[in-house]
Formats: C-alpha cells, sequence, structure tokens
C-alpha cells in the first residue's frame, strides 16, 4: 500500500529528493514538508519538491500516513515530542537518521501506541546540502538498511520497505545495534579519519594534493554540525573503531621497515584486494 | 629545446603516457621504450606508444637526449646502474619516482659527471595500471614537482622543467627533502590510512559500504609493490606523519564526549572549510 498523504520532516537535499521521487513514482500522493527556515520551504514549493509548506511539524503530519523524519539525528527527540499528539492513528513513522538505536528507543518511548516507528538509513547522499541540491535519483539504486525491533510491526514494516523499494532502493534489515556498530566501522570512522587528514595538512603539503588526496579527504567536505550529532550519538562504537584502526596504525608502524617488506607488501596486497571487489561488486 | 630522441625506462601507465603525449606534442621526437616484460614491449609498439623497443636499458639509453626513469621506485638504483655507462654526453636524466631523496642521491652518486640528473615526480596517475590504460591526455593539468639540488645544472632544469610543460603539466620547485615530507603528509599517509580503513572492515560492514567509503579508500586499490617501496624509501616522514594524525585521533578520542560538542564541532567545521577550499581551488 502506497502512502496517499506523505509528510517530510526537513526538507533538505535528502528530504527534497525523497519527496520529488515519490511525486515521480506513485500517483495520487500529495507530500506536506516542514522546515524551520522560510526560505527552504518557499524553494521547495516553488521547486514543486512539496506541495504543501508547514513551518509547525505538529500541522504537517495532521492527516498523514507516512511520515519521514529528515531533519538532523540531533532534533528528532524534539520532533517526536511535537509530532506525537498530532498523528494520526494508525500512521506509520520512519526516518533518515545515520545511527538508529537513539531515535528508535525515542519514537518507541515517545510515540502514541497508535502508530508504529521503523528505522530506516537510506544510504543516499552528497557532500552538497540543500533542498536546491535534491534530485528525484538520488535514491535510485542505494541501499536502504530497515531496523526493526521485537516491538515492529509487521504491517509497517511491509510499508515502509515498499515506500524504499517504489523510490528505487534496495533494502536490507539488522538491528539497531548492529547498524550502529557496523555504521560507525564504514562510514562514521571514514569521516573522522578523513577530517584528521584534512587537519593535519600545513599549507605547503596541502598544495600538492593530488587525485588521491581529494579523493580520500572528499567526505570531510561535509556539514560539521551534522556529524558533530552523528559522531557523538554513535560515540561508544566510534571509540572502537578509532582504537581498532589505531592498533593496525601501530602494527604499520612496526612493519615500515626494510626487514618487514614482505609482510607489508602483503597487508597492502589484501587491502587492495579487499577493496578491488568493492569495485567489481559497485561497479565504481 | 625539446628533446628529439626520448627514452622512456618502464612503459607502463605513466611511462606510456608521456611517451604518447610527447609523441603528440613535439615534433620529430623518437621515442625508445625500454620494459622487462615482453609482452608490455609489444603492446606499446601495437598501440604506437613507443617507435623503439628494448629489453635491455643501456640499449634504450644510447644515443638519447632526455631520459625519463618510469620502473618503480624500488629498482631505480638497478637501472642507474645499468645505463650509466651507456649515456651519451650532455644526456639529461629524469624520473618520475613519489619519493625524492633516494634517488636523486643514488643518480649523483652512480651517473658520471658528464650527464646531468634532474629528480622529478608528475603527479599524475590513476589506480589502473599498464600501459593499456596510457592516456596522452593523463599529465594534462597536473603538478610536477622538479627537485633541484645544488649539484643541478641550470640547463638541465630547464630542459625538463619546459618538457614537463610541453606534455601540458604545472611545474613547481623545491628539495628533496621538503618534497618527501610534504607528499608523507598528503600521499603516502592517505595510502597507508586507507588501506587500514578497509583492513579492519568486518564483510557485513564492507557490504554495506555507501559512495564516502568507496572514495576514502579507492587509493588503497593501488598495487602492493610499488606502495610498499614508495612507504618504506619514505618511511622516516611517514613515521612522523602516522604519529602526528595518531595525535589528532587522540585528540578526537578525548573530544568524543557531550560536554565537548561545541568543541568538536569547530574542529569538523575547520576540517570541512579546509577541504572545500580546495575543491574551489581545483574544480573538484
Amino acid at each position: 500500500m502506497q502512502p496517499r498523504n506523505l509528510s517530510i520532516l526537513g526538507v533538505g537535499l535528502l528530504g527534497g529528493s525523497i519527496a520529488l521521487a515519490a511525486k515521480r513514482r506513485i500517483t495520487n500522493c500529495t507530500v506536506k514538508g516542514y522546515g524551520h527556515r522560510e526560505q527552504t520551504l518557499t524553494d521547495a514549493i516553488n521547486a514543486g519538491v512539496i506541495d504543501e509548506r508547514y513551518a509547525d511539524a505538529s500541522a504537517a503530519v495532521r492527516g498523514a500516513d507516512l511520515i519521514i523524519l529528515c531533519t538532523p539525528v540531533g532534533v528528532f527527540e524534539q520532533i517526536l515530542c511535537e509530532i506525537a499528539p498530532a498523528l494520526a492513528p494508525g500512521a506509520v513513522v520512519t526516518d533518515v537518521g545515520s545511527t538508529k538505536r537513539s531515535v528508535v528507543s525515542a519514537a518507541e518511548r515517545l510515540l502514541p501506541p497508535t502508530v508504529a516507528f521503523v528505522g530506516s538509513h537510506p544510504m543516499a547522499g552528497s557532500e552538497k546540502r540543500g533542498v536546491e541540491n535534491a534530485r528525484a535519483d538520488l535514491t535510485d539504486g542505494a541501499l536502504c538498511i530497515v531496523t526493526p525491533t521485537d516491538r515492529t510491526p509487521a504491517a509497517a514494516m511491509e510499508t515502509v520497505e515498499t515506500f524504499w523499494k517504489t523510490i528505487g532502493m534496495r533494502t536490507t534489515r539488522m538491528s539497531p545495534a548492529d547498524h550502529d556498530r557496523h555504521l560507525a566501522d564504514v562510514s562514521h570512522l571514514p569521516h573522522a579519519v578523513a577530517a584528521a587528514l584534512v587537519t593535519i595538512q600545513e599549507d605547503k603539503s596541502i598544495a600538492l594534493a593530488g587525485k588521491g588526496f581529494l579523493d580520500a579527504t572528499r567526505i570531510a567536505g561535509g556539514d560539521g554540525g551534522l556529524w558533530r550529532d552523528i559522531l557523538l550519538d554513535n560515540r561508544d562504537n566510534l571509540r572502537d573503531s578509532l582504537l581498532r584502526l589505531r592498533g593496525t596504525l601501530d602494527d604499520l608502524l612496526i612493519r615500515l621497515e626494510p626487514e618487514h617488506a614482505e609482510s607489508l607488501k602483503r597487508w597492502l596486497d589484501d587491502a587492495a584486494e579487499k577493496r578491488s571487489k568493492l569495485n567489481r561488486a559497485r561497479r565504481d
């Protein structure tokens, strides 16, 4: 069953792209948009990204059958409190947050039993920001991780997975805890490391940056406020990931001697092979 | 003065691309190619990358006015020994190595006083390898670092800089020691870190890799043998870079608490701003 009345809370790059994709793929779907900046809502209406604009989150969810939280992770709890009294019975709420334990537990605590919450993490994005960069194809072919708990109704799960597939995504299921642990390794740690790689550069070094450095640090261009929220929200896992990376770099420091040349080559070859498998899997 | 008789020692991706660019930009320039694999030389001749093929480096430099070492860094010293007796008086020798102190000092020690050596590092490349991926435009617009010493004749310096500019590169000068120190930070460290980021991933985590992880680790797909030679050759600087990165990550571990949220945001914002300046400078 497709939503007829979709509410997007936070009309930025991802929220706007989801709205555009829904309007393209689902007939007779009205899209309401909430944003705290007047200009964003004006831009979103003018660009045809949303059909109705709301400066108040609770007004934006009235009568909606599917509600998607697309604001930064750091304000999810506040938004959940605001919308809780206004949600229609039977409504399904999901989100696009990059961390899952905190939002899933807040939603299960704060939302009324008449509505269902299903945590989602659509892995689509860009260093670009804002509704002006929204594109109907941003989610095409990307993976969406859906994170049910033992309290998630099967029907709500189905609604949410069907929605993501309708706008072109592949879906996979895992627990909020597994999600946060894996994402710390494959997303939050690389972001922190990219920022550190940029931070330590002298001006004279960074002036020599080639394509390799540009690629390796591109993610560090992301918004500081958004990433602070993500890194803090998942800090226990990120700390563990950082310590494991540090252990690997400490091993490398030991291996960095001519007498360990063969072991160093093996380590580099193994990493290259593991990385190349990803290319073959993703047409990268 | 442009070379009329160019010798490319090592006809791989970069050597082949330099050969193609030279043949396109310089009229009446004969390109000799040396390689230790029969098939590479056959491919290079068939693709019109080189005009003459040699399985013997000393034969490939006879009569050449400009000789470019394009083999892996690890065999430079051996090649220099082989070609030293065969070089024509007045010949200019340069290289494309990613580290500069070792090759410059080996060349100044091993080559006869009748020829000049100028160290070069054309910062053009790709994770792709081999002459089959050579392209005449690989060097277009890229930066070439030229590393003179107090023993480098001005005329040879001019020959080498003119050559790199002729094939579309920008050039900059610095000492071999400065080169190796800056490149440890901006190239060798990012490579080591990308390999470490891949190494620590569990299969379940790497299956969730998005565009950010693919970008951040693309350089880890490079050839293990080549990179082993580079990392070992520059190990003193790389060790220093690794220790400074570790210090920055240790700071982050401390900042990763809600009471340090503002300082964490500032750190991420500063990195994002520094990284974004690079985009503006490079049309990235």
